[in-house]
């Protein structure tokens, strides 16, 4: 026997991603892999393009899933609406709108930064008055910053973006299908997402959608986009009616998202939102009474990503391994900023659940205590 | 019901890949997702990164799955090693040739490429009279070109890149896992593959690897590397020791790979390399009765690659079409040049056996004869 054998332990996911997958998604996955030309399997397609057009709450018709993670959906977004040279607008305070300058800036972009202290949210007021003197070509924020769990308010930013001739780009990562998320209504021109959230699929497919004036935008480019891979000019011919071959999808993932779609809608989507927020109210009360308090600003606390003060005497690295050998639990730790400083305790999709809740206050009432 | 159920038929996959996948590997996928830091996750990478070094018979350490497509990694592959400006030496006979030159130019370089007819080998001393007088800085060939099914001889190529200073890129996409593959043993610099061919794991990983030379000008690099998500400085931080958060890695994804490592090598290469070419000489001896040409050049067929004209008076689409609907099989089209002209007959991985191709030949025999 040269490599060892296969042995998944069952854990109960509470970090910032991935969240517990639902048996029918981890099933659905097992499905035979059939042909990425196969009709049968352009049909799912078409099933995972609607599926997503309603999670989005969008029109678009440029939806569609990236063969990568939620990263690769980022660099999506920039590398295909930014041209070498165009001005770009990134609200940053966290981890990920920090990437996003960096993917921005490696497009060849000028970027500037609307920045705020880790833990609060950016002010919409402050970005709309930089879109009116920095005059960007894309202005982009994170809707759920994972890093610091605030909630952004982002429902003025695409109308004044547009105002000044500005595409509005949005990371949809980590709210997408746990808080609502309007892509038309907000004037969303670009939004991605990831899976392995609030969609309780696992990682590895990253949502992406695009509009109708962001295709414009892309059809006027004068330079080619800088990835062959990502390129949307490209993949829409697959997703599309054409169905030209680009690359070969990644078939047994798109199974899984299908089916994590399906049960999504099935709950429906202000169900799904209010079981979020039941959650979190739920584990926000109990962390009071063990004195554990948010990093995130007050009324911003997002129901998903949960970002507390590691409790005072209590070693961030060891009580977390506690969590994970003795009581099978993962939370995440701290990210740039607040590594050592905070843990991340994430509720999404499947992993939102009353007895998710109640046994990680048992468990870190045990610890704490 | 929003969405229709998933109903997935079982295929005998024959084309250019997915290959048909085994059941074990299918399980495998549907293990519970556990967190992309948890210690038995990380663990499992170091599992992969032994089974590749195996497989890929090199002892490069930055050997790893990249997490997208076999097209990401050849996009990894030149976005690393290439820095605006620089030259590229591209072989050129198929479609893939001409994605790696694309690619490359996507990467400002300077590309000169050394081209081949459709279904010929390029001459290895032509390619290497390139490097003498053009000095690129990466050289770059498609070991199995899979629109032509032509086995490409590399074997003296690395030397002669390394003499002129140049890196030696090769493009296993087709080949890993089905014919000898010999990174160290060729001098090959940057190599990448698919899972979905003759690994016979689903599509959606490319297993890549990086030798201490190609470490060596990666690190030396005067520029960042234009995508962030395939920027492999920051990826070793991740695959290495330091386990560095950069993206979710697909867990799934990769449980899956994991098996398909342990069955193919529990098989054996050279036990597997020799199930494939009696599968392949099987199909060649029915096909040749059958009136059925190769498309590629004489003693150059790829064994787990057919490419082949499409018999006379055989109409391409509804053949393909009877196939599929009659007898569960899927055989590719021809692509590039070879559409409406070549079939492609893949026997790939676990679709390399006596069975399939019995099959398939009775079914050709019932649709041409």
């Amino acid at each position: 026997m040269t490599t060892p054998p296969l042995r998944i332990p069952q854990r109960v996911l509470l970090g910032p991603g991935p969240s517990d997958v639902p048996p029918r998604v981890l099933l659905a996955m097992a499905q035979p892999t059939i042909g990425h030309l196969d009709p049968v399997f352009l049909t799912l397609m078409d099933h995972i393009r609607v599926g997503l057009q309603k999670v989005f709450r969008t029109q678009n018709e440029m939806t569609l899933a990236i063969s990568g993670t939620g990263s690769a959906g980022m660099e999506t977004a920039f590398v295909n609406l930014v041209e070498p040279g165009d001005r770009v607008l990134v609200g940053v305070n966290g981890v990920f709108g920090g990437r996003m300058a960096e993917v921005a800036r490696r497009c060849g972009a000028e970027v500037q930064t609307v920045d705020a202290a880790w833990g609060r949210t950016i002010d919409q007021q402050q970005m709309i008055d930089f879109i009116a003197s920095f005059k960007p070509k894309v202005t982009a924020i994170v809707h759920a910053e994972t890093s610091t769990g605030v909630h952004q308010p982002v429902d003025r930013l695409g109308a004044a973006a547009h105002e000044h001739g500005s595409l509005f780009l949005l990371d949809c990562v980590t709210s997408l299908g746990g808080v609502p998320v309007e892509i038309d209504g907000w004037n969303v021109d670009a939004a991605y997402s990831g899976t392995q959230k609030c969609l309780s699929c696992p990682p590895g497919l990253s949502p992406v959608t695009i509009s109708p004036r962001a295709i414009e935008k892309l059809t006027a480019r004068k330079t080619k986009v800088q990835s062959w891979y990502l390129d949307l000019t490209l993949l829409r011919q697959y997703w599309g009616q054409e169905r030209f071959y680009h690359h070969t999808a990644p078939i047994n993932m798109l199974y899984g998202l299908h089916e994590a779609l399906a049960a999504t809608l099935e709950e429906g989507l202000e169900a799904r939102f209010a079981r979020h927020r039941a959650a979190h109210e739920l584990l926000a009360r109990g962390l009071k009474s063990l004195g554990v308090d948010y990093v995130s600003e007050a009324g911003h606390h997002l129901p998903m990503l949960n970002a507390v003060h590691i409790p005072a005497g209590v070693e961030d690295v060891p009580a977390r391994k506690r969590l994970l050998e003795d009581f099978g639990i993962e939370i995440g730790g701290g990210l740039g900023d607040f590594k050592g400083k905070a843990w991340r305790i994430g509720l999404m999709g499947s992993s939102a659940s009353t007895r998710n809740v109640t046994l990680l206050l048992a468990a870190l009432n045990a610890i704490v205590g």
